[in-house]
């Protein structure tokens, strides 16, 4: 396609749609072309090398559910709108899939009895439905998408370690065949629960995760869960001038104050009004901080927070938003550490028009001190003495979790112990996104022509061009092919009548490793032109003696295919 | 599992439960356990193959589809109970894919523009959805199920043929490779329509299909559009004994009449009153055949026949069920052909408790001679001389057909042809029930201990099993699975703390080709016990040496996985 589709908002959608690897079908819902199949079908058969590696055994189930499998966890009436439901001609409750624990602990309470048969992980790669509320990204959030979950049970919390352990073990092993820069990062373990949890965040400047990353150590973070380094806190002296009252007429936005007052962000105090279940608390963090909000609703015990609406930020305040302050309030007030350390800080009077200058915590204030904030690059990484931290963002492509008893209590999957007690299995589980994994391979690795696919999960390994129509270049580019292919080399021939420069452009759009040029101008001196596809210089292709051509690039192509 | 689960009513549900290739999740809907899913995936793996050599290329269609694609063609309102309907959050409509006709034929629109890009056939490995009023035969027919569907595209009926014919080969060589005896046979398209149909009937005497097949040249059909040669037709002459009333109290029904007179069935005539559209007709065939009733709608012109109801039959006969007969009849008679050429036939005397004598076709009544009977076994074959047909039961494997322009046209998929003319594609279909087929492999490939899996499609190649806790068993066991691994050979090795007999029962009841037995005895003289699962007799076992056994057995697999 020439033009890209009017909803793709984002560089992977534009490239798979162009490159004819997928199309929409619906609303978040695409199909897979034959270039496309070909990426899927590497992907899967790397994880399910790696899967089968560590022991775990695949199973399918179904995409169609009865719903008395979630309605035994409850989730039947937990997942909401997510949930795609229907009846079958009996008027039988039914959904699809969204993710399998119910149905894999199904399986556990039926087929493991004795400690004799753990530990056990199940694996199965297949469709998903979640109805999402803005399917959006082509690929990456999609409504029916294909997924690797796998699902580990054992005797105790010390065999899941084990089990997450290898499963750990394994996703590293995945991604570095599937050659994407990735963070495995502390994650929030969010509505599923569970005791240990990370992610596996594919780094891409377009992705919807922010994380932080140790410069020094292997620590990364969800920005969500990131904690920082706890900083000397310096405390204003008794000395310390004191507080004063001053005008600032139309001036309520950290940036205009500051600009007004002449001073920086971090000097200021940003207090802002929270409501936390029925509760109403403001959080205060320093200027140029932004505010965690799922540590506030740890801290404030609420499953859900957000800032307070106008009406009742004045109720709360006495002033317009803008203008609010701890000194005064009347209120619970939570204090991020690195606010409660500024000096003489700048922050609203609770009056509209006027802020409050030299605002010292203990002495003009007071609050609970934690961890409320964002980390930001630079912030010290709390797990080494020397690194800081830096800023990335990143695309969720595998998530592991314990998961602990959540679904085998509720559904009763028990197994014998060797001393005949019955006992409650311990569950991991394990989420790879398949078909995300296509478009975060594109969003990593393009350029401004298109798409330049990591050697393990390319389409095929070589794009071969014929230019023209002369006998000869048919004849020797059909005896590369031939000859390519009984080497184990996937060839990609483009036979079409089109002009050269329409077969480059297509090659360098669609992204395969090698591109093979076969005209008559080069075979006249019997040589064929090589190059590859990250090497942006046309000039930079190799001449290859066309009687060597086939072994030598077979030989690059096995190189490039070796597992790391 | 000892037991079968107690909805189970065929043999490969049985054992396919007992020996833990899947489990029921719910009506008609199953998981896939390890051994199963290693089967599925030989299956698919064939099948794939054999596509891909065509030249056919594999996409993935969703399985969740908006329901604007099936109203293009009229098939939302047509397909009934049948499509499981679901909404989305918005409320719009959707529908699980029991197949993909539609979003194929719109991938085409959109991707064939050429003649040049003619012909093509795209194929898939897919889920499909139909909510089947009686879900029955465990994978024989579910709800949930796993399809391969093909479609050719062409740019006439020629091509369509050609691409048929190809697919014809291919499906020939798959079911070749999974070693399963089967027939092509010709079958009626039912409500898909189009122009040529053939089905892939696997023999199996629990089969659910009726065909008949030529003992002598390759005829096949399945009986419902089976013909049969036409044999030399005797008429009664002029001489022949005129019409006489015969009293036959309470005795309505062939074989009671034919009993009280001491007459062969094939010496009556059944006259069966049927209900076509708004017609009444009168169908006689001879008494020891059935009415092929896809004939007599295709003569009538109905949509769908049955046999009328009793007050219906007396309206129109004027005799209860049981005395009806042609002779005298006011209204449509339709004679089969063999029943036209019964000499002084027996039959009703529309008149209750009376048969007719002495009754011959072109004196005594007359009709539409035309065939309309089923096939049975002992018919002259329609397509060589000398043939018997035969009957056989079946199971629909697999299914070709040449489409047309029916969903083409629908929806406005059309090409430039090399004048520059815009044509309608014409497309073929072609499906193969891959989860369908291991049952299929199951009910054509067992005994009373279990299955025998085809070699291409078992689970595993050899079952190794040891007896006792001996270190030296241990030991050699542990070096033969991992030689036998490297060799490529897929090895199941039951180390299970199980008495012999229980392994070897378990062993029969999956049904591996291959039995590797380690056991201290054997052991001692240097040995190790191998067996084929086909052999029944425990005492034609095969010492082999334990030194060279891992490469012999290597060998006798390599050799089974040949392919044909």
């Amino acid at each position: 396609m020439k033009e890209a589709p009017s909803d793709a908002s984002n560089v992977s959608h534009v490239l798979l749609s162009r490159a004819g690897f997928m199309r929409r079908v619906g609303a978040g819902i695409y199909e897979f072309l034959p270039l496309g199949v070909r990426v899927l079908r590497k992907i899967e058969a790397i994880i399910r090398g790696e899967m089968d590696r560590t022991g775990a055994l695949e199973v399918l189930m179904p995409a169609l559910l009865p719903a008395d499998y979630f309605k035994e966890t409850g989730r039947w009436d937990v997942y909401g709108d997510v949930l795609f439901r229907l009846k079958d001609r009996k008027g039988g409750d039914y959904h699809l899939g969204p993710t399998h624990e119910e149905i894999v602990t199904d399986i556990a309470r039926r087929e493991i009895r004795s400690w004799r048969d753990l530990p056990k992980t199940l694996y199965q790669i297949q469709l998903k439905f979640r109805d999402e509320p803005r399917p959006r990204g082509g690929l990456l959030r999609g409504r029916e998408f294909v997924m690797k979950d796998a699902y580990s049970f054992d005797m105790d919390e010390e065999g899941a370690q084990a089990s997450y352990e290898t499963m750990r073990k394994a996703y590293t092993a995945i991604f570095d065949r599937l050659a994407l820069k990735y963070r495995m990062v502390a994650a929030d373990s969010g509505a599923i629960g569970g005791s240990k949890s990370a992610e596996f965040q594919v780094l891409v400047d377009s992705g919807e995760d922010a994380i932080v990353a140790c410069t020094s150590c292997d620590y990364a973070a969800n920005v969500e869960v990131a904690t920082v380094r706890a900083e000397a806190e310096v405390r204003a002296t008794p000395g310390a001038p004191s507080v004063e009252r001053i005008h600032t007429p139309g001036h309520g936005a950290i940036d205009d104050v500051a600009a007004l007052l002449g001073v920086s962000r971090a000097a200021m105090l940003k207090s802002l009004v929270y409501a936390a279940g029925d509760q109403i608390v403001m959080v205060v963090v320093r200027g140029d901080h932004d505010v965690n909000e799922v540590r506030v609703a740890r801290a404030t015990g609420a499953s859900d927070v957000f800032l307070a609406g106008e009406s009742d930020v004045e109720k709360a305040t006495g002033a317009k938003v803008g203008f609010a302050g701890p000194v005064g309030f009347r209120g619970r007030i939570l204090v991020d550490r690195a606010a409660a350390a500024v000096v003489n800080g700048i922050t609203g009077a609770n009056d509209t028009d006027y802020h409050l200058k030299n605002v010292n915590f203990g002495r003009d204030y007071s609050g609970e001190v934690l961890d409320l904030r964002l980390a930001v690059t630079g912030d010290g990484c709390p797990h080494c003495d020397a690194g800081r931290l830096a800023s990335y963002r990143g695309i969720e492509a595998g998530h592991i979790f314990i998961l602990g008893t959540r679904y085998s209590q509720a559904m009763n999957a028990t197994f014998v112990d060797e001393k005949q007690q019955h006992r409650t299995l311990v569950m991991g589980c394990y989420g790879i996104g398949v078909s995300r994994l296509i478009a975060t391979a594109v969003e990593q690795h393009h350029d401004d022509g298109g798409i330049l696919w990591p050697a393990s999960i390319a389409p095929y390994h070589v794009h071969l061009i014929t230019i023209g129509h002369d006998a000869d270049v048919l004849r020797r580019a059909s005896e590369l092919y031939q000859s390519l292919g009984a080497a184990g080399v996937e060839v990609l021939w483009d036979d079409r009548d089109e002009r050269p420069g329409v077969k480059f452009k297509d090659a360098d759009l669609i992204g395969i490793p090698y591109r093979l040029t076969v005209g008559a101008k080069a075979l006249a001196g019997g040589h064929v032109e090589f190059k590859l596809r990250s090497e942006s210089n046309p000039k930079m292709a190799e001449l290859l003696s066309v009687d060597t051509a086939a072994s030598q690039i077979a030989e690059r192509v096995r190189g490039s295919q070796r597992e790391p």
